[in-house]
């Protein structure tokens, strides 16, 4: 049977989608790479070995993209936390909140995770800025409740989970900052070891 | 005695050079609250009640200050991990990293060092952005050496001192970004719980 002529609605739809998300992923990796403000649509045109005008069919402009970029790193980490805080099966909350902050050190060295953390939402105009803060804040609520619910449950020792979320958080976000995919060390295991320096301890007195 | 009419050139030398690091640093405060390329000069100059025209004898431009801005933060860095290199007598390894990182929290959440860490060298051209990437470079060594004799000595288990190293100047450069000067959580607290962490190790397992 040979292919139709002519598309179905349905699947030209996935088609535009796919392709805006290339569009997206293109843009994610030229702000990554290059900067923001150093990055022109004739630079995410030339990438993807089409013309601007092409573009313009899947995005409004460079703000719309930066903040599609950053909208689905956030609503990956998002998702992931939600699945840490519904798998109550997942063993204590420290075993939950390792298998999440594996996922955040994935979701962060990928492309849009990546666009997230090296430039964000502050070159975008203040009104879209406050949703994408908006977004934020809940998950940190997750990753909070998170380590609330293994201070609960004892697998993690009594401690300010707003200052523990944040010290993971960083810790892991910076591996997109030094990372080179390129390199010798995947993100696996540098994940695993990052994680390992908070559950452990690094003192000759902690428990190994 | 009054204060004689003519200034001495040392005298001269000294208010110029004054007056020159208040301008990189309400600079640097700008470039922290609304980003580098949201920052004009005119803004700086209204930060310091002064016009635009007087700020030009003290810097060439926007470019220059960013550059000094990020120098002078990753100088303090520099400097406060080179202390700790000679500190010999300041106890473990472990010891030294402790008071090390202590500083380092300080260090990023003052003007210059939050604007390392909010800004960094991105904005700049590539060739002023190599000189302070060598400087990075510089600083890192330090770490891992530091490191590396707290492993020889046994007071840090063994690691990769690299991984060790980036995973608590994240924790710690994320400080600049979340921390709110006017909240209830002051730097030294913040900066003693964060290295805590990693010190003794969140597990109920590990030592505490």
């Amino acid at each position: 049977m040979n292919a139709p002529l002519w598309k179905t609605p349905a699947q030209r739809e996935r088609e535009r989608a796919l392709k805006r998300e290339a569009v997206l992923r293109a843009a994610a990796r030229a702000f990554s790479e290059q900067g923001f403000h150093r990055t022109s649509l004739d630079d995410v045109a030339e990438r993807l070995s089409v013309t601007k005008p092409t573009l313009y069919h899947y995005v409004r402009g460079k703000d719309e993209i930066l903040f599609e970029c950053v909208r689905i790193g956030l609503e990956r980490l998002d998702s992931a936390a939600a699945s840490a805080e519904a798998r109550r099966s997942g063993g204590s909350g420290l075993d939950r909140l390792i298998v999440l902050w594996t996922e955040y050190a994935h979701i962060v060295t990928e492309d849009f995770g990546r666009c997230l953390i090296l430039v964000g939402e502050d070159p975008l105009p203040a009104e879209t800025r406050k949703d994408l803060r908006a977004l934020k804040g809940k998950i940190d609520k997750r990753f909070r409740g998170l380590i609330e619910a293994g201070i609960a449950d004892g697998s993690i020792r009594p401690c300010d989970p707003k200052l523990l979320a944040f010290a993971a958080a960083g810790a892991l976000s910076w591996i997109a900052r030094w990372h080179d995919p390129a390199g010798p060390l995947g993100v696996d295991s540098i994940a695993d070891q990052t994680i390992r320096f908070f559950v452990d301890g690094i003192g000759a007195g902690a428990a190994g």
